[in-house]
């Protein structure tokens, strides 16, 4: 079914609400939900609602509490997202920076203690609307095995990039893996098979069957013994195709995240401790060049891209074109949410005297 | 043949100052250029000597110029490299960045007007050894096929991230697509088959035969005509496997530095122009915490991964393990060289009047 993204936006701040996040949190949580579903990217929309509830109502997120500021320069943040909700400290992260970047080209914040924060890409974006360059990455559950390994180790590890453009800004977002664990979670619940080399089983043999591979993802990540196997680095299961240059991609997010915040690495996400950490950072092209020019020259760019010659029945896509489409048709079509999904809204609803969306 | 380290560092020392480079520039050259070799990235060693040369008798390379440093702050840096060789600017940009990361925790320098600047790696490790972070980029020929396209458009386009930790940093440094068109080369001077899928043609058909690939690479890089084919983007040829992730990282190094730079973008490196940019990053970690102890949790990190179960006959390692080893192993054994370079290096001498190193 499809439901109204405004009809959303307004559910799930009443739904944050009761929960004893701020009205602003509670918006602003509602947002990063709609704006993912907006863009097509349902792994990280309305359907994580149960799943953030079920982490609220054990304590690993706490919904009173507010980030705290450790340590601020002009170029750099450390931040303690005190166990709420990643998106809250993230937010105030990545407006801090932008306020600061005009003055002093490029900035840096980490935050520490955070939990899931979303998509990658919502902050990044928020720093190409203001003109700059936004770099975000998280660490994550322990899902990816590194190169020869047989066991996860590693997260998924989100990193995004924008550049400023028009009719939209350049966004490239998404986990360094091969595939995020989502992407494998959306076959196997349609009982599909996996296309190409995603994931591995503790013989380091590929994974076809999308169910068989969600349940071992589901071990990797939530349990403390490593049953083996898991989502292969980006290059697949051989080295021959430069997996090691994926399992480096991964690693440089493990330290610009857990190492650099002090907390938890991917790998002890799954032993009792929930703490993720988050890194950011903001350049302003402006004090390279005339920023209409850089644009003027970076659409030329992506333009020649779109149009070099290519194999019949594809296209070619710059990074953010597939999103910003999505956007713009879910807003006049609806968002689309699984029967799952809209089952789990009407009994979160009704638990709090509240009107799950309606299909449209 | 095997040749000492240090006579290869004098010789390429007196060859520089015989054309003309400053003797603290000829010091620069040879040392980055002994400095792969000994790591064993003998693609980017004293086998590229014959090419430079050419380069500077072409006056693609200017030796008497010294790069200019065109706008400066407390933590930005925008450098003219003045058509002189890439090392020399760079090496200029990474010891003014680290001069004043203590101070600022972030900074960033761009370089335009620039040539080949070795091995990307060589700049960061400098950052390391200072006790920071370090992330070099520079923009190549064009050599790589986007998703779904025929033509090549982007570069190879280096990508290197260090990290302080003992007993050696970790060093990431390589091509973001797939593979560098060096390690095609070097199959090719073998005449070996390509073992994965690295290379396509025209037609988006994957290419096993290195001669076939190393002629299409050299087509598409130095002339003026899209002849179709190159080197894939990390993922191999299948949309299926994410090969777009790897088009979105070489994408970002695209925008860092000839778009940031206002110089070329790889796509028109073969076209008349020959200008290249580099992008450089540092970060101080001690300002998030103590540096001891932060390197204490990477090294953990790393042991952890190293001792993973694995694949029988194979080894888990992290960047900068092998790097590292053949660097020790060299420094005793020597440094290895090709017949074809050993030649080219007989005939330099001659040409100069110096003795080209013997073999060991």
């Amino acid at each position: 079914m499809r439901i109204n993204y405004q009809d959303e936006q307004s559910f799930l701040e009443n739904v944050f609400a009761a929960y004893d996040f701020t009205k602003e949190d509670s918006k602003l949580l509602a947002d990063t939900l709609v704006d993912a579903d907006l863009r097509g990217i349902s792994s990280h929309g309305i359907q994580r609602l149960k799943w953030y509830l079920n982490m609220i109502k054990e304590h690993i997120i706490e919904s009173k509490n507010q980030p705290i500021i450790l340590k601020e320069t002009p170029t750099s943040l450390l931040i303690d997202a005190n166990q709420n909700m990643g998106q809250i400290a993230s937010n105030l992260a990545m407006k801090k920076l932008i306020e600061k970047t005009k003055k002093s080209v490029i900035l840096v914040a980490v935050i520490r203690n955070s939990n899931h924060f979303g998509t990658a890409g919502y902050y990044s974006r928020m720093a190409a609307e203001a003109g700059l360059i936004g770099i975000s990455n998280t660490n994550t559950r322990p899902l990816v095995v590194p190169t020869n390994a047989k066991d996860a180790f590693l997260g998924s590890n989100a990193f995004a990039f924008t550049f400023p453009a028009e009719p939209h800004p350049f966004v490239f977002d998404g986990a360094t893996s091969v595939v995020s664990g989502g992407k494998i979670q959306v076959l196997a619940k349609k009982g599909e098979q996996i296309p190409g080399e995603w994931a591995i089983n503790g013989e380091r043999e590929v994974v076809k069957d999308a169910n068989v591979a969600e349940d071992i993802l589901s071990a990797v990540a939530f349990t403390e013994k490593q049953p083996g196997g898991g989502v292969l680095t980006l290059g697949g299961n051989s080295e021959e195709n430069s997996n090691y240059k994926g399992f480096g991609n991964s690693l440089v997010v493990e330290i610009l995240t857990g190492i650099l915040a002090q907390g938890s690495i991917s790998a002890d996400t799954n032993t009792g401790k929930h703490d993720f950490s988050q890194f950011f950072l903001t350049i302003d092209p402006s004090f390279f060049g005339d920023l209409d020019v850089l644009k003027g020259n970076v659409e030329s760019m992506f333009d020649r891209i779109r149009n070099l010659d290519h194999t019949p029945g594809t296209q070619i896509m710059v990074p953010g074109d597939r999103e910003y489409k999505r956007f713009d048709d879910n807003k006049v079509a609806g968002v689309a949410i699984d029967d799952t999904t809209a089952g789990q809204l009407d009994d979160i609803a009704k638990d709090l005297g509240l009107k799950a969306p309606k299909a449209i």
